[in-house]
């Protein structure tokens, strides 16, 4: 058998103490699968004496990841932080430098500096794996750059935020307003310590970009991710959009389109009876469409110890193997440039606006939607004892510019009583 | 940039045409991901004349699949002909001998001859590689061998034979009798030369063999998968445990007991708003569980050009990459000899049975059950004008022994009209 394969990892939070149990319990299964033992050379975290639910005695630590990152017995260097910068980002150039391949979990590093980081480890023959870093357990980096790998690739989606996902849910099958679930998702811990990571689109955005970039063979581009998250969207929002056979996820949406790559994460109404709408609570799902595999969805935990960790070692086994592909499934380098699609592509739209009670009023909001170039598809104004009528309307596919423009003359109208809501359909 | 990975395509049919046309359509694509241009040397067919949808001039010709698989200038044999045996095998074997890697779809021939086929390649450091062979486009032999590879796998179930599931649907959907939609579906070409590998289960039979090859570390024991077609469901059937709030559908699983390996390939109820009970169509799903994971959903199209070819190429851009995986995720010589489970995990069964009209027949049947150490969950009679009545019951778990004990005593009570149905509720 060859030598061990020597890990140093590097945070000891929930996935990093998974990732340690994982190889404690199965060292013989892996060296089994792999041909080669998985070693623990050295650890490190902010706290030495905090009470883990591990042994480690067994192995080295270090204060400093940077240190960790460049010792002569790690081959592999496991990044667990978290953090976009500071000292995952510092540990991980150290380990590049120092000719280790790296393993990691951490989306918001890879968003912002992926393409750096690949670029410097793949001249020096070394890769970056990141199953971790997008839905959780789900194998979808590897189903993308590898499974899929035949195929042009010509949209991926995908719910990738579980405490978004349990938010929603939790709306609907309580009847509960978004302030109060959010609070609740927090009291549970579901929220990183900014909760705008998570609600406002921006943590499932890193992941879309990552995917995006695999997917169409395009440099790393977060900042044109079109990010809005779910605090505007109301348990009546929930309620209507169930009416008309709809639920709302926060959903991630890259495509390839003649104006460029469309990358949106942003609340959506997909068929309650799709694969999509269907999920519930912390659950993850992603789908990839190819030009010759059609539609594959993939489902699963998109997050916790056992789940994140199962992905780690996923691909500290395929290093263990002998598998180098590139991080994004082709060489940094050879990445184009993306040319973010100026707008999104058209797509029916969700209109819930509450009219008053005026001879005309429909008519009126009828006009101004017709002048935009929007057609209605099906119309559903809801009985009323007040003053005013919730309407809801589903368009045929419009663009975003017309909605937005619609939107903004409706006020003028006179007749809206409440401030239009607009949700994109998904075509799933 | 590398030599180019020449390859040898045994096989024109949908699925070789199909491999070609990717391999034209996306030279560079793949040769972007790769880093090596993937070129055919030369194909072979029963027929040189035929009329094919892909331009083949370029190309060797070969008449003997042999003579393909052991040319100079092929690295990878693509063996895409079918048949567990015949040229396929010898073919497969020839290639084996000569040094090459090789790709298939051949399910049947893996079943029977994967074991050794696997033992003899590996012997040379060559791999046998079949992303193909299993639910058609979704990238599954992959999730399992390499993104579960940090987890012992408890479970592989899965809906593998799109033709099953067809049937059953459309049974449901228009509700016609079993005969009627198997001639449908032989009409409109869904069905095997024998339809027997399809109905009868067997061709998923050997899919779910080969899962369970990688998920237990076990050789593959395809003999001593239990098979029950689905020759035997009727719209009566569908109907009925549609009213109980399932659906039946041609179930695969396979999972380590106390007792030894248990795979079934077997007609069984799972809850109609489960993922595998929403499967329409010719859908493959398949449901893989981990220890670490927990469980992972997979969907897709299960057949057909494109997705068949598409994992095909998963396989060719894989040894192209320079990942050499082992066939069954471990070497062949060290895969454990399974200990075939001498009966099934206990489950709730649906039982149907069609009961005289007299006094007491009920009381009977439960007498029965009680005494065979079956408990009833829930029970339903329907209404009925006629001089019988149709008796559905959910059974606790119990044995598949118990069951069928049962159902062998239920005769003799005199108030069974009809042979009684039992079927297996699964939990998913």
């Amino acid at each position: 058998m060859p030598q061990p394969l020597r890990l140093g990892i590097a945070g000891l939070g929930t996935v990093g103490i998974g990732t340690v149990k994982i190889i404690q319990r199965h060292a013989g299964l892996i060296a089994a699968r792999t041909g080669r033992e998985i070693a623990i050379s050295a650890v490190s975290a902010r706290s030495r004496t905090k009470n883990r639910d591990a042994d480690l005695s067994a192995y080295g630590w270090e204060d400093d990841p940077v240190a960790l990152a460049t010792r002569k017995d790690v081959d592999v260097f496991v990044e667990l932080m978290g953090g976009s910068g500071g000292p995952a980002l510092a540990a991980t150039k150290a380990a590049i430098a120092a000719g280790k391949d790296v393993v990691t979990a951490n989306k918001a590093m890879l968003a912002h500096h992926g393409q750096s980081l690949a670029a410097a480890a793949e001249e020096k023959g070394h890769v970056i794996r990141f199953e971790a870093a997008v839905a959780g357990g789900i194998p979808v980096v590897k189903a993308l750059t590898e499974g899929l790998a035949g195929n042009a690739i010509s949209r991926v989606m995908g719910v990738m935020n579980g405490t978004c996902n349990y938010i929603l849910t939790r709306m609907e099958s309580a009847g509960l307003p978004y302030a109060e679930v959010f609070e609740e998702a927090r009291q549970l811990g579901y929220l990183e310590a900014d909760p705008n990571l998570d609600v406002g689109g921006i943590d499932a955005g890193h992941k879309l970009s990552l995917l995006a970039a695999i997917a169409f063979g395009t440099r790393v581009a977060f900042d044109a991710v079109e990010l809005e998250g779910i605090g505007r969207i109301s348990i009546d929002d929930i309620r209507r959009a169930g009416d008309m056979g709809y639920r709302i996820k926060l959903l991630g949406v890259a495509q390839m389109t003649g104006r460029g790559l469309e990358q949106r994460m942003s609340p959506c109404l997909v068929p309650a009876d799709s694969p999509l709408g269907q999920l519930q609570g912390g659950t993850n799902m992603v789908v990839l469409e190819g030009d010759s595999v059609g539609q594959i969805v993939l489902r699963g935990p998109g997050a916790g110890e056992g789940p994140t960790a199962s992905a780690v070692m996923a691909d500290v086994i395929e290093i263990a193997r002998g598998c180098r592909i590139s991080t994004f499934g082709q060489p940094a380098a050879t990445l184009a440039d993306p040319v973010a699609a100026k707008a999104t592509a058209p797509a029916p739209y969700y209109l819930r606006m509450e009219l008053s009670d005026k001879p005309g009023a429909l008519a009126k909001v009828a006009t101004v939607l017709g002048e935009e170039g929007i057609s209605i598809d099906r119309m559903r104004q809801y009985g009323h004892a007040d003053t005013s009528a919730p309407v809801l309307i589903v368009t045929h596919k419009a663009t975003r510019d017309a909605i937005d423009h619609a939107l903004k003359r409706l006020p003028a109208t006179g007749v809206l009583v409440d401030e239009a809501v607009a949700i994109r359909i998904e075509t799933v």
